[in-house]
């Protein structure tokens, strides 16, 4: 009988511990936290209360603080690192991990600067391995509390996609396949800029219709984008698109949502990263999705108003004033 | 200067009511309500109580209760009656219709037996007339109190919704124009059917992963037996697709969603209905989708379910267990 796969995780935040913790349940799994403590925390109490309140971990999932020996473990590598991090964390290991084993980012932000999306940023400092995804409307917390979810893994490769989907499946957590890797990636990315507008809804207080409106013309601002840098328009209806982004802006625990509902109270950004205490990275790719818009002369209202009230140069109540300028006209054109 | 464009609005519930509120800001508009009491209320106290509790309607909206004298005024026709009313309710006035006046649909059904939608019956029984759709993530009482939303207008001839989008819109209302009206209208009807799956799972209390997963998944049913009909794909995207069905998920008061409640909590259809005390047409709706989709050989395994509840022959937990058993492959291919 073959050796089981072991899966290494990088990053012990909410959902990097998570993602371990269900891979646990299938095979050997290694969580590598930057901090001892925490490591010591998830091997001997099985817990990462800093991320993750008294949320019970599986015993059987490992932790380590040496990046190191993590990355000499991994028969698959899994990215949970923020999006801003991910090329500085590959570089301590880059002559360390075997080749062939496949990297799946978690990450969901571009990197500001070389606008690289995570898969991206892996591919340079991992070059030559399969590389791919995992994403979906996944909660955190509610997976740990063994509620019902779907994921999806995206490789350009079907098959290593197929090989993939059973070490992190379970009952209540299923994992479909796509190829679509940009779409995929991009709709995790981008709809957190939609779920920065979303959260400054609920904090004005405007209602449903106009926070349905919000999804659906943001959504379509992301299809654009996506099918003009070569995604499929197809894969932003599916969980990793539409799915990601309504969980994230129904949940009242998302952060991008809760960072545009403190913005629309009249916090500055700053107070609002600091109010979060977490990575919100919706704030920081921003800016960055609008110069892609701009390379790529796509129309994108919504974004362009996030990035505006993120940079402080717009209040939320200018914003959306500023929305209602835009003409209405066919609805494949416009805003 | 050419006279005005007179609107006339068939059916006084609470969509038809708000629609001809909104017409009235703009152009001469003239509603038919069944209900003589109801025709003189709007006509003297310019509310409508029965539907729409105190909110204010506009003082210039005139009411009545003689459909043949409403049917002799129009030069645009919407017909605002429930789905399984359309034709009995136009056949009255299939001789008093002058040639040439569009007709625009509010229904969000399909009729028993024809399997026919609105848009379909209203061209058997005024045939030769231009017909569209008014749809979109619309909740009539924000409207009402003046709260922003978006619609669009859907005709196959796009000069004629231009024409129609300044009978409707307002500066916090702001109108489309769509050319694709199967894709637009089977949007609205089949979103009904998933409002009634996401309701089933905020009555079971299953999470706001699983609410996005049968809403994303639901999406994609819609997709694939829009497409096999001859809808385009992308309409499902857009406010008449995944916005209205956003709007239907998260409002509170949304008829389709709060009958799925209802059915959680272990009520039959009948009471669940009875609770209700209005339409809800997934109710009606959602035998014959699944007629149609073995018609056009299409799986849609969360509608399955959600007939099976409505039918009473499963629970909404078996359902929801029922949903757990189909293998997650390409995210394309299965539900």
């Amino acid at each position: 009988m073959a050796r089981p796969v072991r899966v290494v995780v990088l990053g012990a935040g909410s959902w990097g511990t998570t993602v371990a913790s269900l891979a646990a349940r299938n095979t050997p799994t290694l969580l590598w936290a930057r901090d001892a403590d925490s490591a010591d925390e998830i091997n001997t109490e099985h817990r990462n209360t800093r991320y993750l309140g008294d949320h019970p971990l599986r015993a059987d999932l490992r932790a380590t603080s040496d990046i190191v020996e993590a990355a000499h473990e991994a028969d698959v590598l899994v990215v949970g690192v923020p999006s801003h991090a991910v090329r500085e964390t590959l570089n301590e290991i880059s002559n360390e991990v075997r080749a062939w084993v496949p990297v799946l980012s978690l990450a969901k932000g571009l990197e500001p600067g070389t606008r690289q999306r995570p898969t991206e940023v892996i591919a340079e400092c991992l070059p030559g391995h399969p590389v791919g995804l995992l994403a979906g409307p996944n909660l955190a917390k509610e997976i740990l509390a063994g509620m019902a979810a779907a994921s999806v893994v995206a490789t350009q490769d079907e098959r290593v996609a197929t090989a993939l989907q059973p070490l992190f499946a379970s009952p209540v957590f299923r994992v479909y396949r796509n190829t679509d890797v940009l779409g995929c990636e991009l709709g995790g990315i981008l709809k957190n800029i939609v779920a920065i507008a979303s959260g400054m809804a609920d904090g004005l207080g405007v209602g449903d219709n106009t926070r349905a409106m919000v999804l659906a013309r943001g959504l379509a601002e992301m299809i654009r984008l996506g099918e003009a840098m070569g995604a499929h328009p197809r894969t932003f209806s599916g969980l990793t698109g539409v799915g990601d982004l309504i969980a994230t802006c129904i949940s009242p625990s998302s952060r991008n949502r809760r960072v545009g509902e403190y913005l629309a109270k009249g916090m500055t950004t700053e107070q609002a990263v600091a109010e979060l205490g977490q990575v919100a990275e919706g704030v920081k790719t921003a800016p960055t999705v609008m110069e892609l818009a701009r390379d790529h002369d796509v129309e994108m209202p919504i974004a362009s108003e996030v990035e505006a009230v993120v940079a402080g140069r717009r209040t939320p109540e200018e914003a959306y004033r500023g929305l209602r300028h835009v003409e209405p006209g066919d609805e494949e054109d416009l805003a």
